[in-house]
């Protein structure tokens, strides 16, 4: 007997009473059924999003958000900046060049985080700068940006700062309006507990203004279709939305309700710090940053002559629990432990064995327990 | 206690089987395991589409796979055609528009179906027309155009045919490659059986090749990019996919198998003779078509009198029965029903008896069981 522990960063595991409620027979979207249960969620979605501003469903990837604030905020040519630490701050560069914009692209090598000062600097050098792309949780490394900074560095420009947190949202806190984030890119499948296939974007009255102006063409991504259906009196989708999936968002945003926002965000600093300990406790090396900022995904260096693909299979096929492994340039040189989303300590304490184990069958001399002992002692003052 | 029958033409009724299906704790994506259910689901969604042409997955509204045919198969300005006959056409010639093109527009009157010999005249008279979109299954007032004729009338043109099958594809019989269409877009949430969020579209040879030299900007919706993932030894998607969605799609494809092609169409055939045979048996009218190509949506005129609103919170509040309204010009004129998908004669008979019963409740003359005895008669020769 397997049991199954998914401890990818994305899609990651969802709730039973999610999943039951899914399972329901389907609802029509054009009804008040559904438009009660969609103003819920749109305010619930307000909440985690710490925002004022609409945030508008999309049924889609959060690839598909990510376009939309490229084609909703620009016009052809618009000179943008672009600030990557790795392969998802890259989507921002290669959409804005399939898009035909101009941008400053500032990369940052994977494992760092963006510099805020870079940022201030070009927005002082250019003035024509409109947008600014960067990623908030960048799930390649386990690199949190410092959001609050960086909204810092951009509110006295009128450049429009857009982030993803795909990985972020309802994890790592992003304080949007506090921190003057005009846009913020969300998915259902990380720490939002349900399956891939909804996205989501807050929009603030600075980037309202400039989507107003906009001229990328667009329709199903359209921002301002979107807000027409949010504003009626019955509040509705332009389209079809992905109705199980919204009922399940619906059950997940209740229980980040009844958890309460910092529970959710103490839980997710602590299982990072766990993970974290756990990792130095058996003697490997983390890649992801060590401290506590680095709250949705904890990246580990492979040891020399541990291979990728051979432990990732173990640990899952033999020890029931998937990992992640890296992108791009760190492709084959880490592994990525996702604990965004429902995940506890218990999830933690499998993961770590598993690895543990997993490396001793590969040969690789660790001293078993060693880990879980390091992740304990962190859970003994803290159980989340 | 009401039991609740959803008779809208998407969403639609969901198999027990594949909401069990979903319920299903999730897996990840970039696993064998997926890529074993892709390449499945892959084969199977061909067989539905009898093509031998790539099937493109996407997640999202079908409206987003309609927009995917326009930007991938056009340039700035060029010239197409569009052919509309109710609101889903309006959608072809609103995506045309969005995108710059250069629009021939044929217009026919809501409840008329597309006239081929007008496309075979256009693309005599304008050899530059590169591409054709008209709709398959007109949801919005149940006319099912003849894609064989279209198909005909295209085919010796450069021209690339596209047609909307979003609530045809498994319901009303579309012979991809036999009729040469070369796009054909469907979405989950029709005869496909599962919820909102999938969408697909084939793409012939002669469209492949349009579509290279396209150049619109797009991202998300890159058919490009799909196939290369569909195309990799583990076949993937390019963004994260609708992961229980696409366990749903296993599911409902495996039971569509399982009934046999044959079956699926004169399921639905049966159903709209004995849905039409019901609506003149008690003295309505229809405002769909009254032959055998019209087997997803019936569409009825409102009697005199008889308001949609009341009419349909009746059905809908009091017999548990859920009606599709007007749209358009035909809003508040005519009530749909829809029975695409999973829907036997069972469903006929619960629909009928609704409205048989909130009609006389609301004083229209009907003599209860008139329209179930046509029915009936159906159903006697053939039980479906």
């Amino acid at each position: 007997m397997i049991k199954k522990f998914l401890m990818t960063p994305g899609p990651t595991q969802v709730p039973p009473q999610v999943l039951s409620a899914m399972a329901r027979p389907i609802i029509h979207h054009r009804t008040g059924e559904y438009s009660e249960l969609f103003a819920r969620v749109n305010e619930n979605l307000k909440y985690v999003y710490q925002t004022e501003n609409d945030v508008l469903s999309f049924a889609s990837s959060g690839t598909g958000a990510m376009e939309s604030a490229v084609i909703n905020l620009c016009s052809p040519g618009d000179r943008v900046l672009v600030a990557a630490c790795g392969k998802f701050g890259e989507r921002w560069r290669d959409l804005a060049a399939a898009y035909g914009l101009d941008a400053e692209y500032h990369e940052y090598e994977y494992g760092q985080p963006v510099d805020p000062d870079d940022i201030a600097r070009s927005l002082e050098a250019d003035p024509h700068i409109k947008v600014v792309f960067v990623t908030h949780s960048e799930t390649s490394t386990g690199v949190v940006n410092d959001m609050q900074a960086i909204g810092a560095a951009v509110e006295d420009h009128d450049a429009v700062l857009v982030t993803d947190s795909i990985s972020g949202m309802g994890s790592a806190e992003i304080r949007t309006d506090a921190w003057q984030v005009d846009v913020v890119v969300a998915g259902s499948q990380k720490a939002l507990m349900i399956p891939p296939g909804l996205a989501f974007v807050s929009v603030s009255d600075k980037a309202w203004a400039l989507a107003e102006k906009a001229r990328l063409p667009r329709f199903y991504f359209d921002w301002l279709k979107a807000r027409k259906g949010l504003q009626q009196a019955q509040p509705t989708t332009a389209f079809t939305p992905a109705v199980s999936l919204m009922v399940g968002l619906d059950a997940a945003l209740g229980l980040i309700r009844e958890e309460g926002l910092e529970n959710l965000f103490r839980r997710h600093i602590v299982m990072g710090r766990a993970c974290r300990a756990a990792i130095k406790g058996m003697g490997l090396e983390l890649f992801s940053p060590d401290d506590d900022s680095s709250s949705s995904v904890t990246a580990v260096r492979l040891p020399e002559g541990i291979e990728d693909g051979r432990l990732r299979s173990l640990t899952r096929d033999r020890f029931g629990v998937q990992f992640a492994g890296g992108q791009g340039p760190v492709k084959g040189k880490i592994i990525r432990i996702g604990h965004c989303g429902y995940y506890n300590y218990t999830d933690i304490i499998v993961a770590i064995a598993a690895l543990e184990l997993a490396l001793k069958e590969l040969g690789h001399p660790v001293e078993l327990g060693s880990g879980i002992k390091a992740a304990e002692l962190i859970f003994g003052e803290e159980t989340v």
